[in-house]
Formats: structure tokens, C-alpha cells, sequence
């Protein structure tokens, strides 16, 4: 749960006077999120959300982030939109942070995921990644294959206080994943943490995606492995083949997967699952034990991994590749 | 901050179906208040607030609360009202926990004082106090007088780690409080925990009270001693008289007091003060120092407990008691 910067009714007025949606009614911080801090901001003209860009997020990596939310809203993609001041710019400073007063999105997360869910959610991916093509910027991903080994050297002589034998295997599996890495599939923005809590819903339909301050150029697919790993295992660590045919084939309606993307399903699965649990095991050991954050269990991450780094082909993921 | 309990969205749309508020468009958890689970509610009605009762409420409270919060809406004051379901019924349960749908009041709670916002309060409160005379319910104040022993016996071993000293200052001051308590002012439905996120403002009038959680039956002064701590100490300590004489006028213009209750401001803020050391003081040696949680200080209230300890009388709060 986020620390919240605390703005003050004065500053938030002030702030709201540049935009053109009158008088602030309200506004209440959101315990939801970790990275920003978000505030349901209600005026005479509607609900929007105020984000205040909090360190996690590179100040320089704003203008890539607000502008692919614009682009990907002008598409006709249901996200979140930045608005404009009377000035014109989406971005100014609130208590010495970058902030952005942003569209609200209706609809609900699903806290308990459903076959049902995962067709429409591969369909507003494929939208996002086909919209994402003619959007100008490009941000490197800075927790893909190259930015796991830093990572896993920083923490290496810890992990095994976490599970013994972990270092090993994670050594291991970073090998694998290096040199067989594909290096030509179809690329663009990916949204790299579409996480059921970052897909709304209104019914079964999606309403919108959210929280795209890791958005980057990445392989395509690679979206889809993370999506995958985070939508498609249940609770007790079994994997739904039924989930991810649905994801697969729902994506599909919308942009055809080629046979290279197809094949290289398991070893994303696994660079997916590696970078979760690289980040997860890095927040483990830096959080204190007594913390009232809910930190997220690293090892559900080692055992999805376990899991890609055992199927025998693509065909795991629920589609045969020839009826596809 | 609160710790959530997580609704599902299936829950959700079941519990508000038994509403005449219309379908679910978005539902957000607030980072605010400690004591229950809030939660933003939007229908396609309009806003509400959602709260789950969690363990520091008595159960068998909430009729009381419920019951005073639709009392004082009809008396016309700006306060958060239960909303009654198709069924009539304002409170049931949701998540296993007693959970009520409550009007959204507009407004923002003032993170920095002005002395301007003192007269409207002290308005507010007495208009609380005089709609609260008809109220049937009654519900003895748990942490009043009675109650300070006890807490005082269950954490005094462990005062002086937190301030040398601490331990005997506190068995020193319960004596005299105990010794001096008035017998015979007026008595009441008092909020009892009317600090500044309680009272939320447009511009410069109030526009509602909120959390009724803390209300019951005690000396109306007594809720006037509790403001006085918490609206009128500058955040470097100094009482700010006209603070205090706002607020004791804006009272008055609404309901006088007494000769006896004014003379006995200084021991009631003695006592509010004592209230809120000792339960911070309970709260900061049963918080773990590394949790994410604000612990509030209680060294802030021994402070102000100081203050009033040595005021030569109720003219200290800015009003001479002969105008008044």
C-alpha cells in the first residue's frame, strides 16, 4: 500500500483552478496501488483521478508514459486519459512531484478470475499492442533480459535465505534464458504488468486498462507470457490450460500470432515468471518483516517458473499450434 | 492505515443489488481512518461511501451509531447518512463483517488550520449537540474518565521507555483528574473524536461531520475540550488563543454555555488530553517500530496535557468568561 504525499486543500484548489472542471467536491486517497500516489478527485464536473508521481517512476519517462495514454485513448482504446490544463499541458507539479489529473475509468478488477475473463482480456491486449504501432516513442524495458542479471546479482547471496537452493536454480535459469532468448519477434509498446488489477470490467467486457507506468518496447508476446503467468495459474499453483486458450484465442481474433511468437511461448513464459520473481525477491528482502505492506510472495513466481521451464512445447498453453 | 478487507466484485454487485442505487461503475478503497474499511462507491446513482465494520468497532455499537448518524440527518445537519435497502434495512453484511452504505458528503477536511475555520466549527458542533438532545440512544463513553485508569494500569510500565518520567507524570495527573472531574454539566451526544479529518469544509462554512464512531453520552463541554486540543495547538506547540476564542464564540452563537461548564474548560482539556496520550501511548508500544503505519505521538498530548495543567483558568482559551 502506497505512503501517500499528503497535499493540503489550499494546494489542491490551486492546482485544480488550471484545469477546466470546476470546483473540487472531494477527494480521498486510494489505498490501492504501490508505486503513485492516486486520489479519487471528485468535482462539479465528474470523478478523475489525481496521481502524484511518486519515486519509483523516472521523471523523464512522464512524457513517454502520458503520451502513450493519449495516443492509445485518441485509437479509440478505453485508458485512462491525461487532461489538459487551460494551458494545454497534462503534466505539472504538485508538492514538489510530478502530477496529472487523469480520466476515470469505470468499471471493477476482478479479485477472483474466471475462464470468462481471459478472452476479453487477450482481446484488449492485441488492441493496445495493434494501437501501440503508430505511437512515436520508445522506452527500453528496463526489467526485461538484460536487466535481470543486475538485478539477480544484487541479491543472489540472500536468496537462499528465502528458499535453500534458490541461488542455484535461479543462476541456472538466467543461463537458459540468456541464450535462448529469441531475438526477432514482432515488437512495439507492450503494457509488461497486465495484472488483474490493472484490467477493469464492466460485466464480462473489458472497460479499460490501467497503470501503464511500465510500459516499454518489448516483444509483443512477451506481454502475453506475463499475462499468462498472472491470469492463468490458480491459487493452489495448478495451471488452467482452459484460461490460457481462452487468452490465446481471444488475442488472436484481434492480431494473429505467427509461428515463431507461437514457438517461443514457453521460454517468454519463463523470462516472465524470472523478472516477477527476480523484482518480488528484491522487495522480500528490503522490506522489514513487520511491515504493514503486504509483501508478495517471491516463490509463487519460483514454482510458475518451474512450471514453463518443464512443458515440452507451446502446445501447454491450452492452443495446438497447427489448429491456431 | 487501514488494512483492507478485500471485497470481491461478485460480493460487491450482490450487496449493492439489494440497493436502489443502480449497478456498480467503480468502487475504490480509501486510504484514510484506521478503524474500518472504507470504500469509495460509484453507481450509476452517484457516490457513496461503503464501510465494513472491522474489529475495533463493538458490533452490538452500531444501532447506536447508525441510529444517530439517520437521527441527526433529520434534524437537518450536514452529517453521513446510512442509506436503507430495498428491505429497509441501513445495516447487514458483507465479507463477514457488518457493513453499512453511507451518503457521500462533499467536501475536504482542512490539512493546515486556519483560525477562520474555528467559528464554523465550534458552529457545527453545538448545532451537533443541540439535534443530539432528542436522540433516544445513549452509550457511555468508554474512554472517559473511567476509562483512563485501566489503560493507564495496562501500559504504565512501559510509559517511561517511551519518556522518562512519563509514568509518574500520568499516576500524578489521573489523581487530580479523578479528584477534580466535575460532577453536574450538561450531558449529551458528543462526537468524541471531532479532529480536523472529521470535518470537512467548503470554503469556509462546514459542509459535514463525519465518523460518528467515538460518539456517546458525556459532558457537551467535554467535546469542546477535545477541539480545543486538536484545532488550536500550532504544530510547534503554542496554543493559539484566537483559535480557541473562535471556536468557544461560534459555539456560543448557537448554544451558550454555562458559567459551570466554561469554568471548567481547563480540567475537561486536562482530561481530553489525557484520553489521546493514553491511547497513542498504547498504540505506539503495540505498533511495530518498522510498520508502515503513522504512529501518532504521544508526547504531542503530554505537551498540550502540560499546557492545560498550568492555565490559572478558562480565560486561557481566549474568551473572558464575563463577556461570554
Amino acid at each position: 500500500m502506497a505512503v501517500y504525499t499528503e497535499v493540503s486543500d489550499e494546494e489542491l484548489e490551486a492546482f485544480v483552478a488550471q484545469y477546466d472542471i470546476g470546483a473540487v467536491e472531494g477527494c480521498k486517497g486510494i489505498a490501492e496501488g504501490v508505486e503513485n500516489s492516486n486520489f479519487l478527485l471528485q468535482t462539479e464536473r465528474g470523478s478523475y483521478i489525481l496521481t502524484l508521481y511518486e519515486k519509483r517512476v523516472n521523471p523523464d519517462d512522464l512524457p513517454f508514459f502520458i503520451g502513450l495514454m493519449e495516443h492509445l485513448a485518441r485509437q479509440g482504446l478505453a485508458c485512462p486519459t491525461p487532461l489538459p490544463g487551460r494551458d494545454g499541458r497534462t503534466l505539472r507539479e504538485l508538492c514538489g512531484r510530478p502530477a496529472a489529473i487523469i480520466s476515470f475509468l469505470q468499471g471493477l478488477w476482478p479479485r477472483k478470475i474466471q475462464a470468462a475473463h481471459c478472452a476479453p482480456l487477450g482481446r484488449a491486449m492485441a488492441e493496445m499492442h495493434v494501437a501501440g504501432q503508430s505511437y512515436p516513442g520508445r522506452r527500453a524495458n528496463s526489467l526485461g533480459l538484460a536487466g535481470w542479471r543486475p538485478l539477480f546479482e544484487l541479491e543472489r547471496h540472500r536468496a537462499d535465505q528465502v528458499k535453500p537452493g534458490l541461488e542455484a536454480m535461479l543462476a541456472a535459469e538466467l543461463e537458459t534464458l540468456e541464450a535462448q532468448w529469441p531475438r526477432d519477434l514482432p515488437s512495439g509498446i507492450i503494457h509488461a504488468d497486465l495484472f488483474p488489477d490493472n484490467v477493469f470490467f464492466k460485466g464480462a467486457a473489458v472497460s479499460g486498462l490501467i497503470d501503464f507506468y511500465f510500459a516499454c518496447t518489448d516483444f509483443l508476446a512477451y506481454d502475453i507470457a506475463i499475462c499468462l503467468n498472472a491470469w492463468c495459474f490458480e491459487p493452489d499453483g495448478a495451471f488452467n490450460a482452459t484460461k490460457a486458450r481462452a487468452l490465446l484465442t481471444g488475442y488472436q481474433q484481434v492480431r494473429p500470432l505467427s509461428a515463431a511468437e507461437f514457438a517461443a511461448l514457453p521460454i517468454l513464459c519463463r523470462g516472465a515468471a524470472m523478472r516477477f520473481l527476480l523484482t518480488r525477491l528484491y522487495d522480500w528482502v528490503n522490506t522489514p518483516a513487520g511491515a504493514f505492506v503486504k509483501r508478495k510472495d517471491p516463490l509463487e513466481y519460483e514454482r510458475k517458473l518451474r512450471f514453463h521451464a518443464q512443458v515440452t512445447g507451446p502446445g501447454a498453453y491450452g492452443l495446438d499450434p497447427v489448429a491456431s
